[in-house]
């Protein structure tokens, strides 16, 4: 357990926690008293049939979906819809390593995989709000990784699905990309096995992280244009140093760990025994697969591949410069398209 | 200086040395007695108009070239022109921090710049061989920096020029993509700052070195086709183990970086006061760029704005999944388009 100012209502509040208790997990072991924190926008109907879940990305909390998703006359409208953004195990604001009691965190904390992420998440919207049905899952990146996962898991439950960004099953590109920032992190001395003092004692794995991070997470394009200096960088350095290591660097290495083997590891087929078609032929949502079009690691072919598989889905990609982190809403350009296409997911009848 | 059987005439031969005497640098320092390793291919005709000068890529020699690029019947035909294949500072077989004597060698061998290279192959071809024209330079990445640099530093000598795969003027993405390359090999507690006994001692950082090259060096399409399978490895594993590493792994750390840094900083504007225009407008050879349509970090987009600014210049990408490592000529379609691309402008009137 360490202390860690960023993850406090402070900065990403309002959120409330929900005790789901014991989550025994895939890999074997047990989250004891595993708590989920979610942040609501909008009010349940009568007929318990508007809400939409919002799982989060690596690295994001609830709040970056609050502040670039969500909003009067948005597709994702508190309005019409109840919006549950619930934050994933090892966000840091959800149990995770770093708020975990000896011995069970820190750098002993065990494996998480998107389907005990997906089922803590089930037992959250049925428990604590007696949901029998999700007008819409919908997620970038990671949070794709869950909606999926969620639509083959409780095809019944789920009536549409958004995966942005992200794919069914990891391919073994892109794990290896998770890979190499994995291994930026705990090859740093400082890492220690995960039991370090306070993150600044990872700073340099931190950096290499956040520098990685910064190749393939935007595109080359977006350099090209001097994306960097028009969101306020005087330069590359600047960017790198005060945007992107300024991101990573106040967050806990063994929760961003956490979170990377999950994607990693993220795999649907798991359910059908490697069989990727059927898994994905088991999901009833009307589903909408929107990658950024100059993703570097969920790139648009990855994730038309995986359309072919899913009944009567439709391939929507997000025309940006702006790579993968698109996704942070820099781009309002690809936003407004994102917008477009959920409204017309949500209008559609299922 | 540090024993390395990897860098012999056995593995790379045969290549004959050159000493130029010593080369002051860009960066200041000097190397004492450099030495150029080089390899001919053909003959001088009398006129001395025939010959062609291929530089050499990041960890790539002489040999590489001459396997997957000359050859009786290819366009670059040792029975037709006198080729020189000469292998850049730090590649380990020309003068290289590994095999440099104490005091000047391993982690204090000084800086190198592309235009230390350019100047001391001019050296080579003038001095060794009488040269006073070039028919054609053509390299690959670090191979096209050196033709770049030959273009505009040397504008009457060089008649064709052929950049493959590479810029004149680093971008901002691809340096820090170097920068992380470097970092994986320096933060090895075992590079010691560049006094290391064996290459062994930086194990753990060359595999992460090897894995930076696989996620960058190849495209997303080329894992989602299973190129690596075609190319006779069973996994990913098997892949960045026995292929990638197995190729990194018995280089010498030192020597990598010493070309990562001149990887690094390539930038013909140097000439001109950083004005890039400028620059590529002192070009008089004839020229093709050639970027990979899947390279990631030399997109062609990236080769096509430096294109523009290159007088009578045409832009020939050459469509493959392999990305930037269709340089290594696994792809026999692309290796196809290379020769169409190179015979055309080697036909081409000056």
């Amino acid at each position: 357990m360490i202390e860690n100012s960023y993850y406090s209502q402070d900065v990403h509040g309002p959120y409330e926690l929900h005790d789901i208790g014991n989550l025994d997990l895939e890999e074997g072991g047990t989250i004891r008293a595993c708590n989920l924190a979610y942040a609501t926008f909008g009010k349940l109907n009568a007929a318990k049939d508007n809400a939409i879940l919002i799982p989060t990305w690596y690295s994001g909390t609830s709040k970056i979906m609050e502040q670039v998703y969500i909003g009067p006359g948005r597709a994702l409208d508190p309005d019409k819809y109840f919006i549950i953004v619930v934050n994933q195990i090892g966000s840091g604001l959800s149990t995770s390593p770093h708020n975990t009691s000896p011995p069970a965190g820190m750098g002993n904390f065990p494996r998480v995989r998107i389907g005990d992420d997906v089922r803590a998440q089930h037992k959250l919207v049925t428990e604590k709000f007696d949901l029998k049905s999700l007008a819409l899952v919908v997620g970038g990146s990671m949070g794709a990784q869950q909606t999926y996962e969620w639509a083959v898991r409780y095809p019944d439950m789920v009536k549409r699905a958004a995966p942005i960004a992200g794919t069914a099953r990891n391919t073994i590109h892109d794990s290896l990309f998770t890979e190499t920032l994995v291994n930026a992190i705990t090859s740093d001395p400082g890492f220690n096995k995960g039991f370090y003092a306070s993150s600044a004692d990872v700073r340099e794995g931190l950096l290499r992280h956040a520098k990685m991070w910064a190749v393939m997470g935007w595109s080359t394009e977006f350099f090209q244009q001097d994306r960097h200096k028009a969101l306020g960088f005087s330069s590359m350095d600047d960017f790198i140093m005060n945007f992107m290591n300024g991101y990573f660097s106040v967050m806990d290495p063994n929760d961003l760990l956490c979170m990377a083997w999950k994607w990693q590891h993220g795999d649907v087929s798991r359910h059908t025994g490697g069989d990727l078609r059927a898994a994905l032929g088991r999901i009833k949502a009307k589903t909408f697969v929107m990658p950024m079009s100059s993703d570097m690691f969920f790139p648009p072919s990855d994730c038309q591949a995986e359309w072919r598989l899913i009944p009567d889905a439709e391939f929507r990609p997000i025309q940006t410069i702006d790579g993968h982190l698109a996704l942070f809403g820099a781009d309002p350009n690809a936003i407004g398209q994102l917008d477009k296409h959920l409204r017309e997911l949500l209008a559609s009848e299922v």
